[in-house]
């Protein structure tokens, strides 16, 4: 009965999805097991679209972990590191050390491998990885999925962690469109929407929804907590204070290397974001209920609008 | 079996905690029908803490739509509201409509009545009823249950929105120790945990813990909308974004209100928040990676130990 759904009222037919569906890439190398390359992992697994995981990193106790979870399936040192098989090699580092990664796995890559990465800033990866090979290779498709969560480490890897999560990828002008076609055909097949556009595009937006609002949640926490009446400030936060800071329980050195790597953007979205609060400021010291009414009113239509989940 | 718990170690009776046991208030009247109260109301009914609930409101529409839901049994209008057989008052209005209901309610207040309220700042309900009696009436109790949702209206009214929360009374020299511990036995009936502070303790603390943050959301927002490219923004929106601006979907007007009637501590909490955004600022534009780091640290090793729920 299923079946004849589908034939679309015009008469197409229409296909259901099947996003786990076949062996889609023979050897696939996860430089940095965490939190985002561990539940990449998962769900590769889950879904059968890699014969075999390489988990490739610095503490061969760690990866002895996560293969003992099943994880991955064998490991390799960065440091000789050997990627000559690989088919799909996904770099989860700090971005910061996306240039050093590459150095270390330069001497090894062979023309074939797709390379792509998980990082939060886009023109830094495109900028590392110009340096490390001269020119760009064609089959670098930088990628940033906007999915995760606070806590870090592959002991909270979970399966599903990117359905219905968009994937922004940045390609260049000289990106093959097989190698994005592969990069986007993965993602898709694990749940995700996937988007192309620059990376310069890509920094700008996230600078706003994401960089600064966990600059302000790390700054709030830290306002807070030097305050003498600390204390009290925590017994009695209420929910929204907890909601509003959870980002500042990211990992510290992945966001410094954001702030680094971004700088520009982020310097820029932070200026707006000190005007706006100035302005609201001023509003609250002369008293003016009607311009307070009127930016708050038009702050929640905004939030309703646009990102109010119900 | 159940029974010989109560017997502790030491030999000590502990009695199990019945928190819905008896009719506490014959009457009680709850000026302002909106979430909290409408809540409380629902409360006061699971736990047969009042024989009657009387809503007073301004919108009779309204006041009969929550006479039809169950949450009150009657209604009367603010403007001719008789209140003279009422055990218990709970103001639940914006802020700075206290002193107007007040004056309202004054003409057919009688001694006996014990006043409360649910506001966000606690100074401006003292120096309201300060004004509006002339000197400050022995049995009005100043609360504040730190509990709510950014929705409005008693259509959004829940049991046990105040299960586990914070409570805080801010009563002054003057308060009737009777009253005192009749509005603490309320709410903790109602499964609330109840302190008592100055009201100038309340509002300084409150203006860190939540009025700073609903300020910083609302400004996001709208410093996000303001961008040229906010279709984008809001497109790409992540889960931090979302949590972080979920308190500026609340009532606005509210807002407005909480913002003029805490004015002096808020400004204080906006600057010392602008300070330390200067100081993030600052780092980041002279790249300075070590300070950034030991700040990021520190907030994220603040929130783990003070707010993180697991």
């Amino acid at each position: 009965m299923q079946g004849t759904r589908f034939l679309s009222k015009g008469g197409t037919l229409r296909l259901p999805l099947l996003p786990c569906l076949m062996v889609m890439f023979n050897k696939v190398y996860l430089v940095g097991v965490g939190l985002m390359n561990g539940s990449l992992a998962k769900d590769l697994k889950r879904c059968r679209l890699a014969r075999v995981i390489v988990g490739v990193g610095r503490n061969s106790r760690r990866l002895g972990q996560a293969r003992a979870l099943g994880l991955i399936d064998a490991y390799q040192l960065l440091a000789n590191a050997d990627v000559s098989n690989a088919d799909l090699i996904v770099l989860g580092v700090p971005v910061r050390q996306v240039s050093t990664v590459l150095a270390l796995l330069k001497p090894s890559l062979r023309a074939p491998a797709i390379i792509t990465d998980i990082g939060s800033t886009k023109r830094s990866v495109i900028q590392a990885a110009a340096e490390i090979f001269g020119e760009l290779p064609p089959r670098l498709v930088p990628g940033h999925p906007i999915a995760g969560r606070e806590a870090s480490g592959f002991e909270h890897a979970q399966e599903h962690l990117f359905k219905d999560h968009k994937v922004i990828l940045t390609p260049v002008e000289v990106t093959q469109a097989a190698a994005i076609n592969s990069v986007k055909a993965m993602w898709h097949a694990v749940g995700a929407q996937v988007a192309e556009m620059s990376a310069a595009r890509h920094d700008a937006i996230l600078s706003a929804t994401s960089h600064l609002p966990h600059l302000a949640a790390y700054t709030l926490v830290n306002c807070l907590g030097a305050r003498p009446d600390a204390q009290d400030i925590f017994t009695y936060a209420a929910g929204g204070l907890t909601d509003f800071t959870r980002v500042a329980s990211s990992d510290a050195a992945m966001w410094v290397d954001i702030c680094l790597a971004n700088k520009d953007q982020i310097l820029a979205s932070m200026a707006e974001f000190n005007h706006c609060l100035h302005n609201l400021r001023a509003a609250i010291e002369r008293h003016d209920e009607d311009a307070i009414h009127s930016l708050f009113t038009h702050a929640k239509r905004t939030r309703d609008i646009n990102l109010l989940k119900e």
